[in-house]
């Protein structure tokens, strides 16, 4: 029997998942190589971030996915370099050879050339930083009921979140109910609705690549949340009290100790690899500009897809969103096994089948050809979009019943401060400590 | 209206939690003091360490718990001192003033006198020690899949538990059934039914506290599970390459890149300020010798339960379980209204209610009222009182599922490798990370 063709793949994201599960009855031999054992489903992130999931509910192993796929091994290990031209990747401690190449390792998150910013604002790309917004907002409300001076609770209670995408609509959104619903009356100093939140955005609407009736309707559901939008509003500057903003009014100093990051994304680094190795061209965000079945020019064997691409269709760049990530695995993985069989494979095309945001309890903006949704509508077919996703059985029926409880009951159950900073006498500057009685 | 009396109740584990509850309609203003924000169910904390929950399932947030017993305020803090004259406790920020203190801070792991061992040998006590347990766990099997060197892949495949009372047993059952059969089909070089554990214990036989027929029991249903019990073995020496026992043969060496303490514990830090402030007697342990209504001598108006407390009941001392804390808890709150009221209040008596261990799947020793239960009646036992138990309804009704899905399926589905040392390639030795290929 013939050596079976070597397909490697970089990601275990929607993107690597994708394509390994397209490859299931494919005549290759699959490796699929991730820094972490667990797909995330990041979609669904903010909802860690604030309380209402467990990380364990939104994330699958990744050899459980694969149990039954026997032509495919996962391996722990992260990609380091490139060795084009003997078709082999580099890890830390081995090498890998390949006859495919299929990169998917994404993106992560950009502060504009200022990495100090993130110290103080974190993003929302892993089940850690996740965790560690959950601190964050959490510990500002205990923060709040044991200081006594008014100015300094005022900015406990501000709430700064940079970016109005997707991302920083959601998290504004689940903010406003905590704010007004979960944590209500669990306070005895202070009211957890005086809390003030803000969604500053740099351009002149939240969710810019919405159309604009269901970005308007957006932050109309955002107001009603006590969330207050910020537009044509860009951050400055970020430190451990608060932001500054550049308004067309002016510069602004908003005093604040919780910021979260959703501004803006760059390319992951093993772009400049395949630059360095195999001549890709990147485009300014680090992105590779990929032919059109999504291969790096001068390697017909190295696919990229996902966030990490740069495709355009019909004049336009694909966003860095999920759906492009999935098509473009499915697509890769089928042109692979055209390629065995000797036939010549299509243009990618992605198909545009909407996009979805979620605002709070029963609220949503949806955009699905060209139909423009909102409100409890919109807000169930997220719903069932989000759950038919999940990756696993198990998952799918937890989240569920969560959401259930949330709805019914506003309450949020994963509402933990754990990790490193846990101690209230850790993590904050001593004056804020002195006890409120 | 005179001013109530302030009854502050340091720590929010069982002790705490239910001398809070019992003061719910007590003329009184209750301020219970944590460090977390969270109140652990730790019983099923190994459930977390071996990925079959998530942390926000086996903990329930303090202020929700208490959002509408009004008389009761959640501080987050941590108590360092005691100003036993003046009534008041110190915290690093600030001082609380208390009519009744109710000390219920617990125990921690003890190493007897080796705490270099704590960091190759974590102990179960806290979320993040449960998942940095399952962290080890899970990436001993990653690091086994990538070794060739069968001598080193046989040392990620062996796992030590030090301490043969109920965690140990839990955690040995859980490791088993990982081994044998969550993890089974995951692996394409290694087969995980490979694992060789070993329930390590200084004494003649594993649950010591249990009657000795129940003892057998357990380690004929650990034994069914590939569980390895060495009794009459104390460990001498732990090391990130494995641990040292003497054993009635003399002394060994068990080379294993696994070990997991269970083995000892002490008192809470908060007994030594009571020596210091209040003239209380500690036992060696550093366990506070409490009056038989629970209180300090000398100090009618401080109480210690729990953990924390040595009291002698028919010439035993109370174990460290959380029913006595429970039942401390609420004896401690009626002992306080009757003083109130004037009324004399009869002595603490801890009512046994039996001992139940889990050994894994339908499988679970129980000593009730001397009926001695085994198997499966005894896990359904063992189900319905931990549910019954567990704070929360949502938690309840989750766990529920969770172990349905775990019971019928054989999977795990919080098998996160999440923190710190997320990566492959931190946390271990450079020469584990040849690529096996």
């Amino acid at each position: 029997m013939e050596p079976r063709h070597r397909v490697v793949i970089l990601g275990g994201g929607f993107g690597g998942l994708y394509a390994a599960k397209a490859l299931k009855h494919a005549p290759v031999q699959v490796t699929l190589l991730d820094r972490r054992n667990f797909h995330l489903f990041q979609p669904l992130l903010y909802q860690v971030a604030t309380g209402s999931l467990s990380p364990g509910e939104i994330a699958s192993p990744l050899r459980a996915v694969f149990r039954r796929q026997k032509n495919t091994e996962v391996l722990l290990g992260e990609a380091v370099d490139l060795d084009a031209s003997g078709h082999r990747v580099l890890l830390a401690d081995g090498a890998i050879d390949y006859d495919f190449l299929i990169v998917a390792t994404g993106s992560a998150d950009s502060y504009f050339g200022h990495d100090e910013w993130r110290e103080y604002a974190p993003g929302l790309k892993s089940i850690e930083e996740a965790t560690a917004i959950r601190h964050k907002i959490l510990y500002a409300f205990e923060a709040a009921e044991r200081e006594q001076d008014p100015e300094k609770r005022r900015e406990w209670l501000t709430f700064v979140l940079a970016g109005g995408g997707p991302t920083g609509v959601e998290l504004a959104g689940a903010l406003g109910e905590i704010a007004h619903d979960t944590l209500r009356r669990d306070f005895r100093s202070i009211d957890p609705r005086d809390a003030v939140i803000y969604l500053v955005e740099g351009g002149p609407r939240v969710l810019p690549t919405y159309p604009p009736d269901l970005s308007a309707k957006a932050e109309s559901s955002l107001d009603r949340l006590g969330v207050t939008v910020r537009t044509n509003t860009f951050v400055t500057g970020v430190d451990a009290e608060g932001v500054t903003v550049k308004t067309p009014a002016g510069n602004e100093r908003i005093p604040a100790r919780t910021v979260i990051w959703s501004a803006g994304v760059r390319a992951s680094s093993f772009g400049r690899v395949l630059a360095r190795r195999a001549g890709a061209e990147l485009d300014k965000g680090g992105r590779v500009i990929v032919n059109p079945d999504l291969s790096v020019p001068g390697h017909p064997e190295i696919f990229v897809i996902g966030d990490l691409a740069h495709r355009d269709q019909d004049g336009k760049m694909l966003p860095g969103v999920s759906p492009v990530a999935i098509q473009g695995g499915g697509y890769v993985a089928k042109t692979i096994q055209k390629r065995l069989r000797g036939e010549s494979a299509p243009d990618f095309r992605y198909r545009d089948m909407g996009n979805l945001a979620v605002i709070g309890r029963a609220s949503a903006v949806a955009d699905i050809g060209g139909l423009h949704l909102s409100g409890l509508v919109a807000w169930f077919i997220w719903l069932f979009v989000h759950l038919m996703n999940l990756v696993q059985f198990a998952n799918r029926v937890l989240v569920f019943i969560q959401w259930g409880f949330l709805y019914l009951t506003y309450s949020r159950g994963a509402r933990l401060i754990t990790g490193e900073d846990q101690r209230v006498t850790a993590g904050a500057p001593e004056d804020v400590h002195r006890l409120v009685r």
